[in-house]
C-alpha cells in the first residue's frame, strides 16, 4: 500500500474536505489515507463543534482509513507548532509515503523554495525580522514584511514569493514543508489548490470561510439538515450529536467557567501559559475583572499585537490546565510523545498492524493503559488531553454526557 | 435610643421577618434596629436569591435602621460560627442593648438554661458526645442524643430541655445565647415565638419553610407579583432585580463553574477547605468526575454523615476561595475583623456616628479604603468577600452586571 498522510480538523467535515482527500489520492497515487486530526479543541483556539470521536466517524466514512489525534498542546498552538506536531507524528509512525495539504497557491515548487528560506533563515532576513518585530505588530505580519525586504535584496526570480504569505492556507502549507525539512523526512509533499468558496457561496466549496459559514449556521439554527455544503453522512452524524445534547460547542459555552477561572488565577499563573509574556498576564487579568461576557473579554484583551486566535489559544490552555513548560518539554523531546488512535476501518486496521512494528513512538489504542505510564512525558501529555476533555464536555446540554474521565472510557471508532 | 440587634438573611424578606422585627421592638422596648445580615451567600450554603444591597434596601424599608454585613466566612458556616460571628459584631460595635431572635420554643429561660450547659460542657456530657460522634452520625444528631442522656442522669426538672434541639430555630437561638455567654456580653437576649406556617400555608407566615416555598416559586416562575407572603416593597424590589437580570441566583447557576473547579482541584486543595477532612476530599473529587449535573454531584457526595448543607457550604467556600486557615485565623483574633455597613436610614446614620466612636472593630463604610489595609486579617477578610461577589455575579443573566470588583465600587444603600 502507498500511504497518504493528511492533517485536518474537520470542524465540521464538508465537501471541500472530501475534494481534498479525493484529489490528493489521485495526485499522489496513494491507496490508503492516515489523517492526523485535532481533538476536542482546534487550532484557532476554539472547542470543536462536535467531539473528536464523532468527527473521526465522519472522516472514516469519507475516505480516511486511520485517524490519529493531534495532542492538544500542538493542536491548540501556532501554525508552526500545529504543523510540526502533526508532521512529526506522520513521520514517526513509519508508514507514510506522501503528505498532501491544501493551499491557495497550488504550486509546490514555490512553496518549497520559500520554506527553505524560512528554515535556513539567512542572516539579513533574520535581522530584518527582528527590527520588524520591535515595532510591535504580530509575528505573521512582521514575517511577511521582513521576507519581502529580504527577497528584494536578492537578485532572484523569486521576488514574488513573499506574496505566498498573504493567505492562511499557504502559510500552513509552508509550515508543513518546514516541518518536513526540519525532521529530515522522506515523506513526499504535494499540494491541492483550494477551490475558493467565493466562486459559489451557496455551495460552500470548502475553504476556511465556508467551514466558518457552516459553523455559524449550526450555532444559529442548531440544525444542519438541508445543507448543501456537507456530505449526507457528515450531516447525519452532526445532527445525531446535536440531538443527543452533545454540541454544538462554542467558546460561549465556557463564558462563565473562563471568567471564574481568570478571576481566580494570579498573574503568575497566567504568565505560566504558553504565549503569555511581557505583561499580557495583567492585561488578561484586568479584562476578566472588567468584562461581563465572553465578547467583552476578548474585546478588552485583543489588539493588533494580540490577535484573537492567540488570545483564544491562551484561554483554551487555561481550560486544559496546560502550561508553557509542558510544550517546552514535549518539544525538547521531539514533539508528540505518542500516536493515539481515534479510529480506523478495515484498511486502517492493516495500516495499524504495520505501524505498530515501525513506529518510533508508542501507538496508543487504549488510553487508560497509558494513564500511569512510567514515561512522565507520555502520562503528562495524556493528562492534558484528559483535562481538556473533562472541560470540553461541560458545554453539553445533556448531563448524561458531562461526566469526567471519558478520555479513558470512550472506545475508539471502528468502522467495518 | 435603645438599640435592638437582630441577625438575618432575608432570603427573601417576607411577612414573617416583618412580624419578627415588630414583635421584637415591642418585646424589648427598643426604638432603633441594627441588623447583621448574610451577604451574597447564605448559611445553608447557597447564593442569596438577590444580592445583598437589594436585600439591604428591602430591610431598610421594613423597620431596620442599619444593616451590617456578616462576612462570608461566618455567614456560610455552621450554626455555631454563624451565630458567633453575628453576635460578635453586635457586641463589638458597642451600641446594642438587646438581641432578639425567633425560636419555636419562645421560652428564653429554658433556652438560656440549655445554653449554659452547652457552654460549660460538663464532663459526663462531653464523654457521651464523643461516644455518639464515634458512631458516625452528624454533629447535631449526636449532640441531641448526648444531651438527652446527660439530662437523664441529672436529677433536675429540666429533663425535657433536650427536645429544644429538635427544631432548627431553637438550635440557632441556642447558638446566639452561647455566643453571648462566651463573649461575656451585656446584650440582653429575648426571643419571639415563631408563627408556624403550617397554620396557614396560603399566607406563608414566615418560618424557614415559607422562605423556601417563596424561593421555589420564584425560581420556577421567575415572578413574585401577587404573592401574599411578602410586603409590597419587598416584592417590587425583588421583581426589579429579576427584571434587570440580577437574579434569581441559585446553586444551579454555578453548576459548570463548580464542576470545572472541582475537576481541576487537587484533593490537597479540597482538603484545605473548612469541614473537609477524613477523606471527604476524595469523595468530593470522585463525585465531580462522575457527575454531569449539580444534583448528581450532591447526590454522589451526601450521606447521613455528610448532610447537604455541609457539602453546599464546602462548595461555596471553593467558589469564594476561602480556606480553613482563614476561618481559624479570624477566630483566633476574635471573629469578624470589621463591621462593614451595607446601608442605613436617617436613624441608622445617627447610630453609625455613635458606633464609630464606640466600636472595638473598624467600621467600614467604603470597602475600597480597606482593600490594602495594613491589617492583613482585615484585607484578607475583605478579599474573600470580594472573591465571593466576583463569582456571585456570574449567575446574572445581564452581562452589564457581571463585572468583577463590584465589592469596591458599589455604593452602600442610604434611605431617606
Amino acid at each position: 500500500m502507498k500511504v497518504l498522510g493528511i492533517v485536518a480538523e474537520y470542524n465540521p467535515f464538508h465537501n471541500g474536505h472530501m475534494y481534498h482527500i479525493e484529489e490528493s489520492k489521485k495526485l499522489t497515487g496513494c491507496d490508503a489515507v492516515v489523517c492526523v486530526m485535532s481533538g476536542n479543541f482546534i487550532q484557532r483556539g476554539e472547542p470543536a463543534i462536535i467531539n473528536k470521536f464523532a468527527r473521526t466517524e465522519i472522516a472514516l466514512g469519507h475516505g480516511v482509513d486511520l485517524v490519529i489525534e493531534l495532542p492538544v498542546p500542538f493542536a491548540v498552538s501556532s501554525a508552526e507548532f500545529f504543523a510540526y506536531g502533526a508532521v512529526s507524528i506522520l513521520n514517526s509512525i513509519g508508514i507514510v509515503d506522501c503528505l498532501s495539504f491544501g493551499s491557495e497557491s497550488g504550486d509546490i515548487q514555490s512553496l518549497q523554495e520559500l520554506a527553505e528560506i524560512l528554515v535556513s533563515e539567512p542572516e539579513s532576513y533574520r535581522n530584518e525580522l527582528k527590527s520588524q518585530l520591535s515595532a510591535g505588530l504580530s509575528f505573521p505580519v512582521c514575517r511577511q514584511k521582513a521576507l519581502e525586504k529580504y527577497l528584494k535584496t536578492q537578485d532572484k526570480s523569486n521576488e514574488a514569493l513573499a506574496s505566498l504569505l498573504e493567505t492562511s492556507n499557504n502559510i500552513l502549507a509552508l509550515e508543513y514543508l518546514k516541518a518536513l525539512i526540519k525532521l529530515n523526512s522522506n515523506i513526499q509533499p504535494s499540494t491541492v489548490k483550494r477551490i475558493s468558496n467565493s466562486y459559489n457561496t451557496q455551495e460552500l466549496t470548502g475553504d476556511i470561510s465556508s467551514a466558518t459559514a457552516i459553523r455559524n449556521i449550526i450555532h444559529r439554527s442548531k440544525v444542519v439538515f438541508g445543507s448543501q455544503a456537507m456530505p449526507l453522512l457528515a450531516q447525519k452524524i452532526l445532527e445525531r450529536e446535536i440531538s443527543m445534547g452533545r454540541g454544538p460547542n462554542s467558546l460561549y459555552s465556557y463564558e462563565n467557567i473562563l471568567l471564574a477561572f481568570l478571576r481566580r488565577a494570579t498573574p503568575q499563573e497566567l504568565e505560566s501559559i504558553q504565549d503569555v509574556s511581557e505583561g499580557l498576564e495583567y492585561r488578561i487579568k484586568n479584562a476578566a475583572e472588567n468584562s461581563g461576557s465572553f465578547d467583552e473579554l476578548l474585546a478588552n484583551i485583543c489588539t493588533k499585537r494580540y490577535p484573537k486566535t492567540r488570545i483564544q489559544r491562551i484561554l483554551i490552555s487555561l481550560l486544559a490546565g496546560m502550561k508553557r513548560i509542558d510544550t517546552e518539554k514535549f518539544m525538547k523531546s521531539g514533539g508528540p510523545q505518542y500516536a493515539r488512535i481515534l479510529g480506523f476501518n478495515e484498511k486502517g486496521r492493516e495500516l495499524l498492524s504495520v505501524m505498530k512494528k515501525k513506529s518510533a513512538i508508542p501507538v496508543v489504542t487504549k488510553a487508560s493503559g497509558y494513564k500511569t505510564s512510567s514515561d512522565s512525558l507520555v502520562s503528562r501529555m495524556l493528562e492534558i488531553e484528559a483535562q481538556a476533555t473533562d472541560t470540553y464536555v461541560l458545554a453539553y446540554k445533556n448531563p448524561a454526557f458531562k461526566k469526567a474521565g471519558q478520555e479513558f472510557t470512550q472506545n475508539i471508532v471502528i468502522c467495518r
